[in-house]
């Protein structure tokens, strides 16, 4: 590859063959096992879109039972993990506490498990992942919180468990409805960075726990799973500097300050809208109720959505709608990206058991713009 | 980017401009900032060359003074580290270990420091994680083993620390210059899977402790820092299966099972001889008196390169002399990667800063071979 060739953040730039999904922008659709992944959450629950992403199939019904009830048995976490997250420090971001905690799991597989790289292992360790990563993202926040742990409550579903955990208390089953299809939303997207993170981890054979462990610290970042956070604080933000009025005049000011409003544009989609987030705005009016501020502040949503149109042209991302969706729903705001990271942890594994399968170790090169033909005295 | 131009692994691709290093595969030479990496290693200590990396510029003798005292105020570590590595299962991998170490120590930055990726702030938390890193990386061993902890002692140099925290006993000057040298080996090295690791993640804007602990994650892997743990441990093992006179058969034996022999060859070298591995094997004669069995690995070293170069035209690249001359230092073999790491950070922490500095997101794309235009029922 020439300089001339060199493409900035790897964009347009092939990095695997997959099968999991790919972003068709022809068709403006997100492609997830040959599947259309807005009419698999239109019509398939969270739990048989994980198997299906995992699995490469959509699950019967005995193995979408069979599935839930493993996912059960494996949700308890180690007592030590609970003795980790008291010892944290209270001030621990969440997503840090997360990217601990799942570190942290590794140590409890056994060393022949935790280096086999094989299919099966990781499948076993990748549904031991999925299972135990709500469990930590709650408790997490409670310990940061000095509150009570919640362990999940194996009675219960796999989202009504993340609701549960959260608020401890039974969930109502519209919200229940709504964290499903949120989660189904979040639960693969080709290769963003915190997949490709996984993946280039994953090249070197190290395990799965270190390949997830890398995509939470990716996941992190504002440019990534951040942005959901900081689109619902700006909405929350506009609301105390004056409500809906001010939005246009917020935005105005944000964007000759030139700062990057958060939940808007994507890298791959351009100028396209997300059809995640084309769907999920029309979930928002049935939840506006939830809150005694939510008319108001979806008067926002809509002004800002707006204005950013007018003059950007950019599209929400899902960030946009999911942001304001797990307000409406009380999530703390804390928790949103660790949630999202929990939501994608199907097609991390599903990404990570491909790289194994057939590696390649990753090791690009630097275009070198520093000094040459120096000698130390 | 067509299907035809798709490089697997990334070989050949330019994923990022660096001022760091670069490998210069014509002359044979590891630039590092400007200086050949072996110049430096004959020239001097691992601690100007540490600032070296991290600044640009090789140190005077006051700022050499100035960095290694700040290293020693800051090689202290939170009690609550302590009590984490102590509540780890004693089965834990010391790469796993490491890795939840430094994920947690981000805990104990404010949180204004921690989501600040200016230089300023990158360089204070990476010269935090530089003096930390060998601390964890040692008493997680200790925690491990059942053994006493052994914090840094503030009156050691940093090298003579590494050594101190790994044996509990003041090291001789010959075992401090060796490890010296090692550690400046492998202070940096262009792209790595590690260092890419780390500048993928920290491209989100996520901090400079999730970067390093997903190069954490990715130098346990196998095919990278395992490499030098894999080395040893296959001298050793041909010691026990007969000597030196059964290493060639034991070569052969492996080949005809399609076994990687591990320390052998490199992504980047190909077919030359890795620099680090020349200049280190001159080395080797001088510490085979401090084992018994030195002089025999010694000899089955030799055989192994020679047989290695007649089968296959590889070289040893840094990871062979390295495994067998920290095993003659007396290192602990869990302790090799984990060392190699903590040998790295000055690398990975310019990588970061410069990424930080000049960011563009890493979002690549998948070359899709999944099946398309599929329906749920």
């Amino acid at each position: 590859m020439t300089n001339a060739e060199y493409s900035p953040g790897l964009e347009g730039v092939i990095a695997a063959p997959s099968t999991v999904s790919y972003l068709d922008l022809e068709k403006e659709e997100i492609v997830v096992r040959g599947y259309d992944l807005i009419e698999l959450a239109q019509k398939r629950s969270y739990l048989e879109t994980a198997y299906l992403v995992i699995h490469g199939h959509l699950p019967d019904e005995r193995e979408t039972m069979a599935f839930g009830e493993r996912l059960k048995e494996e949700s308890a976490l180690p007592k030590g993990a609970y003795s980790v997250l008291e010892a944290l420090p209270r001030q621990t971001n969440a997503m840090d506490a997360l990217r601990t905690g799942i570190s942290l799991l590794a140590s409890y597989e056994s060393p022949e498990v935790l280096q086999d790289n094989s299919t099966a292992a990781n499948l076993i360790k990748g549904l031991r992942i999925m299972a135990k990563g709500p469990v930590l993202a709650c408790n997490a926040y409670h310990a940061m919180k000095g509150q009570p742990f919640v362990p999940a409550d194996p009675k219960l579903g796999f989202i009504e468990n993340v609701l549960w955990m959260v608020h401890g208390k039974q969930p109502d089953q519209e919200s229940t409805e709504a964290l499903d299809l949120i989660f189904t939303c979040y639960i693969e997207h080709e290769m963003p960075n915190s997949t490709f993170a996984a993946r280039v981890i994953a090249s070197t054979l190290s395990d799965i726990y270190g390949a997830i462990t890398g995509a939470v610290a990716s996941l992190k970042g504002p440019l990534h799973g951040g942005a959901n956070e900081a689109a619902a604080m700006m909405l929350l933000d506009i609301l105390k500097q004056g409500g809906p009025s001010k939005a246009e005049e917020y935005i105005m000011d944000m964007r000759s300050r030139h700062e990057r409003v958060m939940g808007f544009g994507h890298r791959v989609y351009m100028r396209r809208y997300d059809p995640r987030a084309y769907l999920l705005k029309d979930y928002i009016p049935k939840f506006t109720h939830k809150k005694p501020e939510g008319e108001e502040l979806y008067a926002i949503y809509r002004t800002v959505e707006e204005v950013m149109f007018r003059e950007t042209k950019l599209y929400p991302n899902a960030d946009y709608p999911i942001g304001f969706l797990l307000y409406l729903l009380d999530i703390p705001i804390p928790l949103f990206t660790p949630l999202f990271l929990c939501a994608r942890i199907p097609g991390l594994v599903a990404h990570v058991v491909e790289q194994h399968a057939d590696n390649r170790l990753f090791r690009p090169r630097v275009l070198y713009q520093g000094p040459r033909g120096l000698h130390p005295a």
